[in-house]
């Protein structure tokens, strides 16, 4: 109680504002979020996940400040699907943003993330927090589908990948710059979330900053490009980095860091295709498009000080499906019961309080269940390349590959000979799983004839 | 000098032996020395290199308080030529410690290091320290080879691989145990550390404490087996890590932290071909017996509270042939004329006070310089898959392939075509380097016929 008076006397004597801030966040106010949302990035891209030339002091003391997830999944393989799962806590076929001609949002695409779909940002502002979203959406670029729809009350962005003509950097839903400078992109990001921080911190906060790299063509600012060991690629990496570093700086500086969690992953892993412009999945097997761990396992990190024990390494699994009831649980929000979610609260692992509710993750490319994790162990029905290689053909398996995940996290050790019980036992919960699952008709595959 | 006052206060209080700890550790004493050595431990199996099963939370203190180095090489790419390297400063074929038909010492094998050779030990040992080596030495097991032939006061261990029948177990030049009981032997190497640390604190001392460990076949005690995420290769590195903590405890509790360096390595890449027993090279290629990178590069920690800045990571390239000169440079032992090193003093990459010294790398395979690199680049001569694979034909490569190993750890993208410039630049600074090479006889084919 001292400390606290002391706090408040100090503040008195800098500013009124600052004053205000002070006494509001003695109170038990609700937690701020921030969701970082990489782009393309793999599971060894950076330093705390084993990369050896790509430096990011700023997500390294991150994870050194709080907890390093080392299974911890991204909810589809790729981009769309990805980031629906995300913003509603279910996999993309229950909410239609799915497919299987076209697996992602194009500039012609006629559809979007549907309104009576509920988002974390939905769920936040109906308790009081101001809500933005910063970045790549790439769930719908027509009027009806953009953030501002969705329950962001800001948001400053271009709506689909950089890869897609032409482009537009918008705020809010106007056309700013078409198409955008991408050179500068994630420092102008980097300015936005800055001074929304500054102007947001006197009420709850949710953001949302969906980095458009290092998703493919890359850019960096002069201040980050050719200064890296690891080429473009870590150029632009390093530039994210440093930009993770400039928010945490500003939540020092504002005093938020005890009140807010933040947490960072990415859509998918790395684009191989690419070559030595795409990322690494480190260990791995395979990448971004496919169903191996490659494609969907990513770094997974989370940060609160004081909530969220320094330096903590868990491998729990955990998925960004489990960010929307999370996010609900801390804040207050209560889920509806109109709808089924296939995330699970994270806070107990978070805090380290409780036991994970986590037992399961699903493995889709479009509609079709490829693979599915049930503890250590995950079957592959089907598997098939990253998009884009040459050999693209599906493969069915009958008998599914079991794989122990823990032991042979590469998947370089088929055991359905040795464990026939674990294999049923894995196909026994995929199908339980599957029967909850109603498909809805996919959004992505309504185009404009060309 | 407050501060220093104080604590000499609070160690009278307590009791004399411990203040003569504490104002003799006040004057400027010749640092301590361990070198922590593993077995077969491949780049991607400790947490800080992004192993996401295998929990290693006292390696990660160790690189959270020291450096982590990213582009730390073994001399060779199999355990003998790689003991011999280390303990040298050179490469193995300038000591005879490499063969072409027999690659390591077996328990028939006639010779070893040979008593011209130079050691750490020797040198250390000659500016006053206490030396121990604990572990497996694998420079001879016959009386004239032994560590207490090469500069050790102090031996316990096993004399060479522990598939290797029959395995005693020895301390000094006495066979204690045969074959020696694997299960307890972490534990057993640990007592006998702790003990010597107990022991030795008042001069300074060189501990070469070469761990048994992963290699096969693995071995737990009851406290780790089945414990780890990992299975059993799991549980023997988790009982390695919980070995180097009880070094630290120690080294803590006697006040010693501030005034050692402690080194840890591995002495080549993961057996791979041992399957699930094996360890893995992260995302570099192949593992123990070629040289490929995951042949060769390994985890380099190197951890001095106050003299090496905590939570560093070091892209530069290191290498344990720099152990010796290091080590020298800073006890003060003059390097001998009469020799040619190929280790530099990497201190000033350690204290961060100066610039790299080593500029490239060569990769040998018995007496054949397979690779070399020079900065960003290796050419590979020739590869060959690790041994024990199917397909173990030599392949020559003319001309040499190319990699930069900075943009493409994984080796994947061959550039030889792209940068004539560069190839002809890295072949010559091999040339260079093969030049002052003077290959000694084969100390390891010297073997009694069966």
């Amino acid at each position: 109680m001292l400390r606290r008076t002391q706090r408040v006397l100090v503040a008195l004597a800098v500013s009124l504002p600052f004053l205000i801030d002070i006494t509001s966040a003695s109170a038990e106010k609700q937690p701020n979020f921030i969701i970082i949302f990489a782009d393309d990035l793999g599971y060894g891209d950076l330093g705390c996940y084993g990369n050896p030339t790509i430096a990011t002091p700023n997500l390294d003391r991150m994870a050194a400040e709080g907890m390093k997830f080392t299974q911890f999944y991204s909810a589809a393989c790729v981009c769309t699907p990805s980031r629906a799962a995300l913003m509603t806590g279910r996999v993309p076929v229950r909410s239609g943003m799915y497919g299987d001609k076209s697996r992602v949002l194009f500039p012609n695409s006629l559809s979007g993330l549907q309104a009576k779909e509920r988002t974390i940002a939905e769920g936040l502002k109906s308790v009081g927090y101001q809500t933005a979203c910063v970045g790549k959406w790439h769930l719908g670029h027509l009027p009806d589908y953009l953030p501002t729809e969705h329950g962001f009350d800001y948001y400053y962005g271009i709506p689909y990948s950089n890869d897609m003509k032409p482009c537009p950097l918008m705020r809010n839903t106007e056309v700013l710059e078409e198409p955008a400078d991408q050179t500068t992109l994630t420092r102008r990001y980097t300015e936005e979330i800055l001074s929304f921080l500054d102007d947001a911190k006197d009420e709850p906060f949710f953001l949302y900053y969906a980095q458009t790299f290092p998703h493919v063509p890359l850019f960096a600012s002069d201040d980050f490009l050719g200064k890296s060991r690891r080429g473009l690629y870590g150029d632009v990496v390093e530039e994210l980095d440093w930009s993770v570093g400039a928010i945490f700086e500003k939540l020092r500086e504002l005093k938020l860091d005890k009140n807010t969690l933040v947490l960072f992953t990415s859509d998918n892993g790395p684009w191989l295709i690419k070559q030595q412009e795409g990322g690494t999945a480190g260990q791995l097997k395979d990448g971004k498009g496919c169903t191996w761990e490659g494609g969907m396992r990513e770094p997974g990190l989370a940060w609160w000080p004081g909530k969220i024990p320094a330096g903590s390494v868990n491998p729990e699994l955990a998925s960004t499906l489990d960010y929307l009831p999370t996010l609900f649980a801390l804040a207050g929000v209560a889920t509806t019961p109109d709808r089924r979610l296939d995330g699970v609260d994270m806070s107990p692992i978070l805090l380290q309080n409780g036991p994970n509710n986590r037992k399961g993750m699903p493995f889709y490319r479009g509609s079709e269940l490829m693979a599915y994790r049930h503890g250590p162990w995950k079957v592959h029905f089907f598997t098939q390349a990253a998009y884009g290689r040459e050999s693209r053909n599906r493969v069915e398996h009958d008998p599914p590959l079991l794989f122990n995940l823990e032991h042979d996290p590469s998947e370089r050790f088929n055991l359905n000979e040795e464990y026939p019980e674990v294999l049923a036992e894995v196909i026994q919960a995929a199908k339980e799983f599957e029967s909850t699952v109603k498909i809805a008709p996919s959004e992505l595959e309504k185009r404009e004839a060309k």
